[in-house]
Order: structure tokens, then sequence, then C-alpha cells
């Protein structure tokens, strides 16, 4: 692995320290062009699989395409918003993410996990993207009927995100309307808007205080 | 921190290596009495709260309670089912994660991504826990209704999964009828359930060969 052009003002700002490939991590749309390696897209398989789920039903399918199959990359590329062509594009690997709306073995719904389950599974190769050195950008600007029909992706199951996934890349490499906003600082609601206690919106008491951008 | 009983058994078998925090992390039931601190809690916090949304809407929202204040402990115990009570009343920290169903700004529908991002943001948090030596394991089985009630959860939010987290226990310590499936192997389906190629369905090559349990 080549060293990879990093921004210095990408680091999650917290006040307790968060392990290094949470805080670490951050949606680039920059991607080199360096090749992943099959035992590498093996790993992040791995790290989805081994995802907890409600009943263990493991509710997250995935359609995977490389630049290993020019033809294949391709194909899903076309599936992804003009928007974001922009810059997914040059990502080594593409994929999709899909939830099973229905529990496998007696067919009843799983409507309180399978979208929740599957967004674990994906944080889960988020996470061992981070530990291999790979970036990961999903995209909620895909085609979903195009994927839908391309992949006959059956009735039953929901089409969630995109995941461009690869290398960083130099982020000056951006087309010049993206440039400026891969370098924007990143930012979040404040703990106290997020974590509550007693009553839903009351600020948790480690989270009243001196809340940061 | 103390050492914690561990079962040799629960190491995810894996074709590619996985990061020891995927690769270790498994929802035991069986929690200790040891407190988790101020300062764990709030790195807790801040893990789930810088992980990528669609839009950076940060659909999560989660009710806190700990062992610290036992009456807050003992009013979100209430929101678990009778099954779940048996072992996670033991967790020091309980929290029930909650998606908000729209944007914040405009008030449109985020129904493709609130789910999906507040289980990305979950597995953040659990990701974290596994870092700093802590045991999550997520409950279908609470009462939404409850929850609602309690905490005044107005209309326009989901109420998703609760978590119990704390240090982990000594399975034997667990009543009789959950200590054998403490110890019962984890599965997961195999790769070529879940990753495909060209075609929904149609294994991908990496994920076609021997596959394991």
């Amino acid at each position: 692995m080549t060293d990879h052009p990093t921004l210095d003002n990408k680091t999650a700002v917290t006040r307790a320290a968060i392990h290094e490939l949470l805080a670490n991590r951050w949606s680039r749309r920059a991607f080199s062009d360096e090749p992943v390696s099959t035992d590498t897209v093996l790993s992040l398989m791995e790290s989805a699989r081994w995802t907890a789920s409600s009943n263990n039903e493991q509710p997250w399918r995935f359609i995977v395409a490389t630049r290993d199959d020019p033809d294949a990359h391709g194909q899903m590329v076309s599936c992804i918003n003009a928007g974001n062509q922009r810059w997914a594009t040059r990502a080594w690997v593409l994929m999709v993410g899909i939830a099973r709306d229905n529990f496998d073995v007696e067919g009843q719904p799983n409507n309180r996990f399978s979208e929740y389950d599957t967004g674990q599974a994906v944080q889960s190769l988020v996470t061992q993207a981070t530990a291999l050195g790979l970036n990961v950008r999903q995209m909620g600007g895909i085609l979903p009927d195009r994927v839908r029909e391309i992949y006959s992706v059956p009735e039953g199951y929901t089409i969630m995100a995109g995941l461009a996934i690869g290398y960083p890349g130099d982020p000056d490499e951006l087309v010049e309307a993206l440039r400026d906003r891969e370098r924007l600082p990143r930012s979040r609601r404040p703990l106290s808007a997020l974590f509550f206690s007693g009553q839903f919106g009351q600020p948790h008491p480690l989270a009243e205080s001196d809340d940061q951008p």
C-alpha cells in the first residue's frame, strides 16, 4: 500500500477519546487508481457477514463489482446518479447494499430490523475498510429501479445504499466543483441533541456541557 | 478493568482476516457488576455521534440509563420484555435507540435511511465498546409502546432496539436456561448467500468456494 494523501482537519473532535478507526474515518470522494486485492475484498465481505442481527437473520445482501472486471464495474456505475458518478467511478470496488424485508424461515415481516441490521453490517464493513487503509463513501444517490432491473432483484428486498470503496486519492484530482467540498471541516449535532435521560429531548447529564460543533 | 471470562469458541471463523474488534465481538448475555465510568459512556456517545449518515442527517437518538442512578435504570429495565430482563437487568448501561423518521430541515420523509443510519450509529458504538473491553447485546425484545409512554417519545420517531452494555460476566452466573445458549458456537450464512455478482442471487466468485458454517 502506498502513502495516501491526508487532510488535517478531518479527525473527529470528541470530549472523550474514541478508537482511531472511528475517529479518523471520513467519507472521502477522492479515490486513487490503486487496485484493491481480492483478499482485501474478501476481508470486507467477512466483516459484514459476522455482524449481529435480530434473531441472527442477517438480512443484508450485497451486489459487488470491481475494476478487475471493467464491464461489471461499468454496469454498476450506470446505477449511480450523475452527481455521484463524477467521483465514484474511480472507486476500485462498488457495492449496492440490499435488505431482505421478511424473515427467511417463516416469511414474517422483519420490518423492525431489516434496514437497521443492514446498516450495521455496512458499518462493520466500513470499520474493516478503514483498518485496511481503504476509504468508503456511501451513496443514497443511486438509481434503485435500475439496480432492480439490471440485477433482477426480486420483490421482498429493499435496495438501500451504494458503497464506493477504494484507497484514498488526491483531492486536487476531483472535478473543480467538488474540490472545496472535500476540504470542508466535518460537523455533527451536539451530544445534547442525541442522548437523552428521563424524557425524550432532555439531554443526558453527560451530554449537557460545552457542546461543540 | 479486571480480567473478564472468555469463551474460546466465539471468534469469527473467516476466510480472510478481519480486525480483532470485529472478529472477537459477540453478543454475550453475561454481564458483570463492574461499573462503567462516565468517561467510558461519553466515549460510546461520541463514537455513535461521528458516524456517517445520508445528508449528514444523523437521525439517531438514544435514551440512556446507568446503574449510577438505580431508579432511572429500573425504569428502563421495565421497558425490556421478561425474557431479556433475566440477563439484561445486570448490564451497567442500558440504552434505547430511536430513529427520526423525517429530515430535520424540510420535514421530508427520510424513510430510505433513518433506520439504516441508526443501525450504523449503533454499530459504531458497538465497535467502540469492544475497544474498551465492554460487551453489547442488542434487544429487539423491548416494549416500544411503554418506551414511548414513559419517555414521551413524540410521533415522527421510531423506537428501534434496546442496548445492554457492560463488562462481560461469568456465563455460569446466568439463569440455568441461558447458560448453555451462551456457550453455543456462533454461526452465519455462507458468503455465497450474501455477496452477489452480475445477478441477484448469483454468488460473487470470491464468495463461491468452500463455504463454512
